[in-house]
């Protein structure tokens, strides 16, 4: 297996994520190379005055032609894209991987085209903050974070470990395995409905600073995603619609089912809808742990 | 202005907020008298032994006709029923307060029938928590909290005042008076809408402990109120249904656009929605500090 150090490593995108990583990398693990390709100039000026690069890049080539690791940290379409405009450019037998939140579409579609040399191994830190850009970048993102690797059948598993050593030594408490279908649809319900639904909250005249009269913490709680990255999550939604649309329905026909016990007066199907809530809360109380 | 240690006090129904009221009493006040009524006699006596009350009922009719101040702290529909069935019972020039979360009805119901000498100051503390019954009751659930006032024309200045003298001493930070009707509108938005939506995200085949897996927070975050007591949220549910039901249509629309946009390909709408979302949010940080 090859040595974390000894590692010439190119991190593609230097927003908050890719900032992030490419921090933790220099920090955790400090690899013989670490390069970063940004489309923002201002970007690699700065990364490369804080240390936190070696050099920067404009245009891939030279970068790619060099790297035994590349982490892809744009967004999940721009993925696609930047694999296959370089497909002929990746170093022989050099190791892909990402932090794209969708993983079904972009395993099936970049295994369809990538050279059979190269080994894209799909991955998830569940890790970042509400903001945008490199200027929000920080190494501490990954602590006690999961981090999900969704292996396909091309996979090497020495390549596969590689990714996973990295996830522990940037901070991340728990690396977990998991068929991309389940992650994808884990993924629409726990994390995309919940932005969603709080900007879907948010989007209505009565909201304003003085909420918080009228409620105990819980419209903070539930709103406090809605300071959402427009760019990246309409990117997330479209491609991953397919469960996302799935999760929606089931989630509208549970409200539907509350309205219309209030319409109807039906007091008995509104309080078997609470007590099953309640129940299914009471028996999962792990999830409220920490 | 009546003096507040000088008071004979009734609160009706010692479930937690009730307790959490009568405990707050003894504690911050100590008024002349503390009575407490109940349907169940072993709530009462423990209320009693732990020195909370000086004396518990399960007949109203006694301590009704000795007391300056009754504190109902039953359920919104229970209250309504209570003073229609003890109108002639209660002391002469009498106050009565509630905690109920939905007023303009028990406002407007309690007021056609309830006698010329006694004043309903409508009120509602924003504190408690997640359970039910006496064992979980507090003193320290009204620190810090906001108490609303919705007052009606019959209302007297100085029994307005008195309410608020009380919820300041037990600790509310913010006392406000607001009319009834922006009151339930702004309860049905802030607070029931929220807890409709923790439920219906709950009862859903994908909920388990293993969520966190999946979410940075986000999920906890917004279904810890799926811990719901189902009898008093029916009941407030219904009593407020008028308002809900507005909440819920908006709110619904909002999903159907999120669906829509990714059903049609329609990246535009859909960038649009979460980048109002993120603006509105951002304009109103206040709600987020603390």
């Amino acid at each position: 297996m090859r040595k974390l150090k000894d590692l010439k490593i190119t991190v593609v995108g230097l927003g908050m994520e890719g900032g992030s990583y490419a921090i933790a990398l220099r920090h955790y693990i400090n690899p013989k190379n670490l390069w970063g390709i940004d489309i923002d100039d201002n970007t690699l000026i700065a990364a490369e005055k804080l240390g936190v690069i070696d050099k920067g890049f404009t245009n891939p080539i030279e970068p790619l032609k060099n790297s035994d690791l590349v982490i892809m940290c744009i967004y999940p379409s721009g993925i696609i894209n930047f694999i296959k405009e370089n497909n002929n450019y990746f170093k022989q037998n050099c190791v892909i991987t990402d932090v794209a939140g969708v993983k079904e579409r972009l395993v099936n579609d970049i295994n369809s085209f990538l050279r059979d040399d190269i080994d894209y191994i799909a991955g998830h830190p569940m890790a970042g903050n509400e903001y945008k850009g490199f200027l929000y970048a920080s190494k501490d993102i990954f602590v006690g974070a999961n981090y999900l690797i969704t292996p396909s059948k091309k996979n090497k598993e020495e390549n596969l470990k590689l990714v996973e050593e990295i996830a522990y030594k940037i901070g991340c408490s728990n690396v977990m395995r998991i068929d991309h279908i389940t992650h994808d649809k884990m993924i629409a319900y726990a994390s995309q409905l919940i932005h969603v639904i709080a900007t879907s909250i948010v989007n209505n005249e009565h909201f304003s600073d003085d909420i918080n009269l009228f409620s105990g913490g819980s419209f903070k709680n539930a709103t406090r995603v809605a300071n959402i990255n427009s760019d990246l999550w309409t990117d997330a939604f479209i491609e991953n619609k397919k469960y996302l649309i799935e999760e929606l329905e089931k989630f509208e026909n549970n409200i539907s089912l509350v309205k219309d016990s209030l319409i109807n007066g039906n007091r008995e199907i509104l309080y078997n809808f609470l007590q099953e809530s309640y129940v299914k809360r009471n028996n999962n109380r792990k999830i409220f742990q920490n």
